[in-house]
């Protein structure tokens, strides 16, 4: 079926025509993805995508965890394995495989997203299913050669603005120099995400921090590691970075005097480092990279809550990123605490909250951030970047921190092909949402059409400092 | 006034008009009921229903927590005292009361469980009030003589294919041997509920578990114990029953030890067994029965999170199940990992998870049931089986788990009447959901009559492997 | 632009027809206002209120945390500094710096309390901007001055039938008697709000509480204590008041022996009270107003759950009350065991609970007043005392505890102003959430009309003994 044009709009037709009117306005408006996983070399080397199962399948873990919830096995899709075992390497059987347990994403984004796909990009207007896998297959392969098809032609066929990536604080980005020094015009950032080398609980973080140390040239003392952080910020800084990203278990910060901190890094960098040390240090790092954030004004972002790689036995097989990941309750009010008594006044900061618990957004992040100038709501993220999970967001959040305290969209993926689909489903969304607030007379309509605008391009172009 | 044919369908005249379609499709499927508490006795014996209010009233805990809310008293309503104590007994004196208060479930799932039992099964469409009491009491009093109000008349007369029972593990069953020899062809199952032979904070623990092993003719240590469970889950599947049921106050799970088990088995006979061991038995017990499950095939329900018998002195006056639960929060992220990390992965488990917790569907149960093949998600449960509860449970569990790994409708009710008033509302409400998705155009319409279907009948037969 | 007449009515045209119907016989009922934070004084001495920057801005924290949030600081905004540090004090300097910021609260229900209030009681149907500031602030300017704008002009105007203030324990209640003795024919009545005397975490808890015995002319121990809160509590119903109010950070109830809690008493008194203790105290004194209340007849309200002064720096430089309370994370169910074992069943005791977790709706909430008869559902809360607050409020409650179980609005202000734009936003909401069950069938419209009057009028009255 092709898709609607009145997809996702409200279903009462004065609602609807309000919405229509809206979302005319900013369909066409250029994508600004200031947080996203994208991989920079594709922009780097520009080659072409290799067959429609490494493309939809494979890496998108969307896919591969509601398959694998129903039966499927990671080996048949072709997820490899980590101690390099056996798996389906024929993309055409895999996609067979996908096609025929295509029904299980009924009502789910990922359907959305991916006959969004298929019909902007390929051209494909047929539902998928077990019968025509491989006329489609054909199709999408047959299309992938075309020179149009290539990251940086589909960059602009998307209308992408800016596109932010996220690396690791010991990346050399070298990715991103070659883009840069390509001529190339599209715009491609990098995002400084020091996980690995902040989070002492992970098996190679003393191997991190001393990579992080090597490459700054400090010394691996807590002074040079702050320092280190500090210089490699600048590495991203210079190659166009405008923010950092922090994935935390939960939303904890802290505030240690310089010697407390400086003797718990002396702790964590120890083998036996305990659980409460991983924990107080993770919090720590939080307050040293707001402060951070304060000198070099890179926008930080914290993304808490997952329990990650919770499948013992698909981490082990598989590594992580396999769709194990499940959120958890998590809390900010007397968590974020440390930190916003020592910058949440700080006019330079600019903090963006994120959360999977959606119970935080009434209760404490509309409020937290509907009064602290330097914090600011990301948007419905991850499980909740969906119509019904953006639409709870809007209506749980903007009664109390306004649209002005949230900062626009972020698509967050890996899914090359799906961010125009993000975009379109957010903006959608959002204008749904404005409409209805305009049919039942709680905004006027020329308000909406600037509230629109802001939400689709402004606001994450101010936010993130682009 | 009579049912109206659109009840609980959407507002907006064409997604009526799509919920019409979809729901006169399975509005007269067969009831699949795969987890009740209708008492086996009534199929066994088929002997007519008493007068009304014994029928409506005194078993009913969703109508008489309402009433004891707003001072009427239980004693008032004929529910008996656990001292013997004096109650009213006359059903007309107790109908009549229930009549002048009858206003007080304005905007509540009883009130329109009664009203469609009222206008199917006895052809009354006025409303109650106290005025009418009389008159409505004696009509029912009058039907109820009648043979096709008997148990086994209105089984065929609800149009149910398979009901399950839910039963103490001690039990001998023999209400379902009687079915079973009377020749009737009605499916009337027992599930396995040994909570009272794993809960070792009940008082009459140890008696109970001691009845179990007796009638297992095993002995009284861990082995014998768990060669009980396996030899009474046997006894039970040869009479049909597909499941077994855990009520637990929370989900939580371990996996111990055969050698830590068998030593925390011994404590927990003990009378002054303290909190920490009950719990750690109970978690131990989940997982137990989980890898039974994987040998026997029955499917595994867990219904968590209930506060039971919160008010003492209801509980001294009348004892359990008098409307004085209460839920709490409930995590399932940690709690569960142990189990699954058993079993999570394993193809002949089948674990249902149930809550009272309307948080962790988005944020816990979908991304859980939305990854490991062994879960599946029970539908909105108890103080959530009602319009706003049903369609908050497919708005927040869809996008994220689908509809494939949830397992259709149980009615969970001990109200005989009120079971097909339950798998109407829940196949209207699902209509309704369905019908919102197709009209904004996240559905096409055929695949929503698929989806209504497998929502109203198939999923339940599956996933209960009946 | 105007006012709409069918403002926050469902969509959808049937629907909006409904609730038209049910409203405009409840638009005009008086305003039962039984909670709310108005200064006495104001009635008392019946002056003109100040500028219009004194009466929308500095006074409201909606306002200036949403304008601090941003930015804004709050000195500009001539909020006073804690240490008598200079503020701006020119109103049309601050009016025109929340004019120019007043786009920050589209979407929020300040923005309509204010366009309503504006329209109302000044005839503006301007929407306020930079380039109007300065006349729709003389406009405003220019009425206040009118005998109709003063407070009990005003009072009439509102159509106010009764309303209550909110005082402390030790409030002489001057402004009360004045407003007794002066003849005039309003009804303001004090609430009971002894948190300075109960909470030893205070800075002033020992002088307050001395001051409460002085007051009282009791001893300085635990029975001198609680005879002390009888004394006044007797004073505060002589002078009108039928409610006590109880903020606390969480709902914690705690009932020790007579002996045990004589002991804490004098511990808290101590100036190295512990947090355990001063917790435990507040959770034991809960119990003891319970069992005042059930004495005196006084209706008893808890408002649980916020994190008071959450900015440090805000709460430095500007005290309490400054926008920078955070809701956090609320439990009732264990919490407040020890209190409904003591007098949950009591008939004579009215436990109003409130609630800014609103996962605890249909969680805790609804179960617990669904059967306890001392416990009613306050209204939607802070936070929560908005469109979708108000709307969720009734789609989590109503299913479980019905409408009979909830007490009406309150209006919870301190913005004169606003009241009669916040009663009539609540009815709106309440007759746009009776509509929808009217157009679904889940109700009959003459029990709507019922129904939409005992909510708007009648419940608040009799919950509150009015």
């Amino acid at each position: 079926m092709p898709l609607h044009p009145d997809r996702l709009f409200p279903i009462e037709a004065d609602a609807r025509s309000i919405a229509r009117r809206l979302f005319c306005e900013v369909e066409r408006l250029p994508i600004i993805s200031p947080h996203g996983h994208t991989d920079p070399l594709w922009y780097a080397h520009d080659e072409a995508f290799p067959d429609p199962a490494s493309l939809f399948v494979k890496p998108d873990h969307y896919i591969f965890r509601m398959l694998y919830s129903q039966g499927v096995k990671l080996e048949d899709l072709g997820v490899p394995r980590h101690d390099g075992g056996p798996v389906e390497t024929d993309g055409r059987t895999i996609w067979r495989l996908f096609a025929k347990h295509w029904y299980l994403f009924r009502g789910t984004p990922s359907r959305l997203w991916f006959e969004h796909a298929m019909e902007t990009v390929f051209g494909i207007t047929e539902r998928l299913n077990e019968s025509n896998a491989d006329e489609i297959y054909d199709r999408i392969a047959g299309k992938l050669d075309e020179p149009a098809m290539r990251p940086r032609a589909l960059y602009k066929q998307f209308g992408i603005e800016v596109i932010s990536t996220t690396d690791a604080a010991t990346d050399d980005l070298a990715a991103h120099d070659i883009i840069r020094k390509s001529g190339w015009d599209g715009r491609v950032i990098p995002a400084y995400r020091p996980d690995a080398v902040i989070d002492a609980s992970r098996a190679d973080f003393r191997a991190n921090v001393e990579r992080l140390i090597a490459l700054a040239g400090t010394s691996l003392n807590y002074k040079g590691y702050l320092e280190a952080h500090r210089n490699r910020r600048a590495y991203f800084k210079a190659r166009g970075a405008t923010s950092s990203d922090h994935g935390h278990p939960s939303a904890r910060t802290a505030n240690l005097s310089v010697t407390d901190a400086a003797a718990l890094f002396e702790r964590v960098l120890r083998p036996d480092v305990s659980y409460a040390d991983a924990d107080l240090f993770r919090a720590q790092m939080l307050t040293e990279m707001a402060r951070m954030s304060i000198d070099d004004g890179l926008v930080m972002q914290l993304h808490p809550g997952s329990f990650r790689n919770h499948n013992a036995t698909v981490f082990a097989g598989f590594g992580p990123d396999k769709g194990a990941d499940i959120p958890r309750s998590t809390g900010y009010v007397e968590e974020l605490k440390p930190l916003l008594d020592a910058f949440g006044n700080n006019p330079h900061l600019t903090l963006i909250l994120f959360t999977l618990d959606e119970t935080s957004y009434s209760r404490e992040l509309a409020p937290l951030a509907g009064h602290y100038p330097a914090l600011r709501l990301g948007p419905a993220w991850w499980f909740h970047d969906s119509p019904e999970g953006m639409r709870r967001f809007r209506e749980l959040t903007t009664e109390t921190a306004g649209f002005y305290n949230t900062v626009g969209f972020n698509d967050d993926t890996r899914a090359y092909l799906s961010i125009p689909a993000r975009h379109d489903m957010a903006r959608r969304v959002d204008c749904a949402y404005l409409a209805r607030l305009v049919a039942d007379h709680r905004l006027d309509e020329d308000e909406a059409h600037t509230i629109a605008h802001d939400l689709s391009y402004r606001l994450a172009k101010q936010a993130y400092r682009l």
